[in-house]
């Protein structure tokens, strides 16, 4: 029988680090409290976030906001904002969200410190970010002791599978939905046994409220009725936990919880296809900024690819001092001739089709099938390193990574996969995890 | 300028031809009206076709239609047709459409003997043959003798492009729709006009007669407004008359017109594509079941290799005395993996899926894109002769051709193409011929 408490225990901070946290958190806020007082600025640090309720696992953040009075203009909080971080996080670096905050790992563990606004009610909010202590408020008297633990074992389960975390990296499950969901359904169990049974969307709220949405996963922010928690998950994150539930409650096992997928990649055997690799040194910029705009690149080569009759069959990336993409293609070099498809015979533009396309780069016809006319073209572009080179030059890649196409290495792969973190993500995809 | 005038006449039949062959039908109808009488049979004969109403080409076949009081049972009038057959066709062999007949080429062209039932009025008709004599008496009043050379400039111009012929190994149009279109627009001038200008269909007759048909030429039969006369014209023959009558309007040339397409064959290149060739001596039956079963076995071999993942990117055939189908590939050696797209993660069937994909073929997987799983499997069958040798034995390529599989002789070519009959035929595929 698997022993979820040993799970929860394993996972969750001990009491010397509960005390630690709260010792670190108390110091920051009392400095900020007391830098607000000498200063006269109209703040005050609150702790947000899992460490502020009892939800973290082991070495969670620590979250502090700082609450402006809302007489403060924006440019000024920000300042302000900025000011106090940097006071009480001496090596503290900024950070942008929707506004500019103060982050540092100079405690063991990482500290945010970001400004909003005092608000009691979201209708209120100035920024984004000014919802977040009504969330603490909030999971303060909805979460029962029980249900605290209830909440580390489903942010375990998915963070094994991949789908924790709202960023743009993983399009996952926030934290705050974690909660949401351990709210709405008392218990992991019931949560995992709901879902996994579940048809379609993933819908919690009032129909007034819900209706006005449409992403897969719909939960309304019961702070705000207007906002959609669940908006930043995906599809695919949702159908892993779909699935994940199923194959968990059908055979139990403590493999499904842990901190981060397991790498278990399959055996590197020749695929009888064919690789490329784009690397290229990572730009200074934040996670939420350069994971799409890699997504982006990929997307773009194998839409452009598609145009030149080269079929991606996979891809896959790895996004760390490196970037690397991976192209997977069934073969890299194509027939001579290619299929040019010409426009329907009725339509005026057939003549033009004929006139054009009578030349030496015809192989054979045109000819009619139906009711469309065809030419039969000598492919000029059939091998995919030129095409492929043809592609980086023209595509938009996204704004960071066109500056670096001059930098691009790319090599060519056949058979087994050289040793590299991409090739570490591609062979591990796998789920459950 | 082009001169029309020529065209015709560098096609119609001679006096001298004319003369011979309205003595041959003579002669063969006082022999059957002399057998009749002698046998007591009541039974006339009566001259149909394009011979009958100086709509021939050079060398066509004569019709001679039986016509048998409707008193006689349809066994007994078949079989007094085949024996009046033979008595006048000395050489004749019987031949099957909805009812056997006698044919010969013992005169120098091919005569046909076919016995039917006597009828005034479409809708009193026994077999499928009845209409055809009321044909001729419909079109004697109806085409004016300079309407008649009309109808022979249309006949050249879709012979010239291969779509002339209402048999199965055409699919164009017949020599009464030929002459039905003359009827309705007038001139073979403005047949192709209104045909080149087109939208859709081509429709002529009483839109509540219309109405029933569906195939992208309807004409009704003037003498039976219950049949649609268009009916076996394909939608490739309708579009490639678009096709012609708008380049030949645009550039007028006597070379839109002959007794059958030229085979310009483009030049033989290599395409970068694998040829596969299936040859098989011919069985002895008629083109109209055979060619059926031809295109029956290339549509079963196409997607037979489609479900191997086998792309079949090109076809063609030739029926002489043997049968030659040609088969182009892109490649025919496939990765060792195969991507195998499974359930949606919400359905039943997941389990058992993750359950059978678990084994040693698993080559990636399973995961979950959007809402569905899949998994990489190794390709067991990823080489085409392999997977052709599979396909025919298993498929069904047709009646007569299931018999022959045994005796299929099957080459792989790569580059060029070998001289053979079908290769012509793939290299001639253009329109305008």
């Amino acid at each position: 029988m698997i022993d979820l408490k040993k799970v929860i225990a394993g996972y969750s901070p001990d009491t010397a680090e509960i005390e630690s946290v709260r010792k670190l958190s108390d110091d920051l806020m009392s400095k900020i409290r007391e830098y607000c007082r000498i200063h006269g600025i109209n703040a005050d640090p609150l702790l947000v976030g899992s460490s502020s309720r009892g939800t973290s696992l082991r070495g969670a953040d620590i979250d502090i906001f700082i609450r402006f009075k809302r007489s403060y203009g924006i440019r000024e909080m920000e300042k302000l904002g900025l000011e106090i971080g940097h006071y009480v996080l001496m090596e503290g670096v900024e950070k942008y969200a929707e506004h500019p905050y103060v982050s540092s790992n100079e405690f063991g563990r990482k500290v945010d410190v970001v400004p909003c606004f005092m608000i009691d009610n979201a209708t209120e909010r100035i920024t984004a970010v000014d919802r977040t202590p009504l969330h603490s408020e909030y999971l303060k008297t909805h979460l029962t002791d029980q249900q605290k633990d209830e909440v580390k074992l489903l942010k375990l389960f998915m963070r094994k599978q991949g789908i924790y975390g709202s960023e743009l990296k993983t399009n996952g499950f926030s934290g705050y939905v974690t909660e949401l969901l351990i709210v709405n359904y008392g218990s992991f169990l019931s949560a995992i046994t709901h879902i996994s049974n579940l048809k379609g969307k993933l819908v919690i709220g009032e129909p007034e409220a819900t209706g006005k949405f449409a992403s897969p996963v719909i939960i309304i922010d019961p702070t705000d009725q207007q906002r959609n928690a669940g908006a930043a998950v995906s599809l695919t994150a949702l159908s892993i936990l779909k699935l994940c539930g199923k194959t968990f409650l059908r055979e139990p096992s403590e493999s499904y919880f842990g901190m981060e997928p397991d790498k278990k990649p399959s055996k590197n055997v020749d695929r009888g296809t064919i690789f490329y690799i784009i690397r290229l040194k990572r730009p200074e910029i934040v996670d939420d900024i350069i994971f799409p705009q890699v997504q982006k690149m990929i997307s773009s080569i194998t839409r452009a690819s598609k145009e030149y009759s080269f079929n991606i069959i996979n891809s896959e990336y790895s996004v760390e001092d490196e970037i690397q993409v991976l192209l997977e293609l069934e073969t890299d070099i194509l027939p001579e001739v290619k299929l040019h498809s010409g426009p329907p015979v009725e339509s005026d533009n057939v003549i033009p089709f004929l006139e054009k396309n009578s030349g030496n780069d015809v192989m054979r016809g045109p000819y009619v099938i139906d009711g469309r006319i065809y030419v039969e073209l000598k492919n000029s572009m059939n091998v995919y390193d030129q095409a492929l080179a043809k592609i980086l030059e023209n595509a938009d890649l996204g704004k960071h990574i066109n500056k670096m196409k001059g930098e691009f290495k790319i090599q060519r792969y056949k058979g087994k996969l050289p040793d590299l973190k991409v090739s570490i993500n591609f062979l591990s995809k796998r789920n459950p995890n």
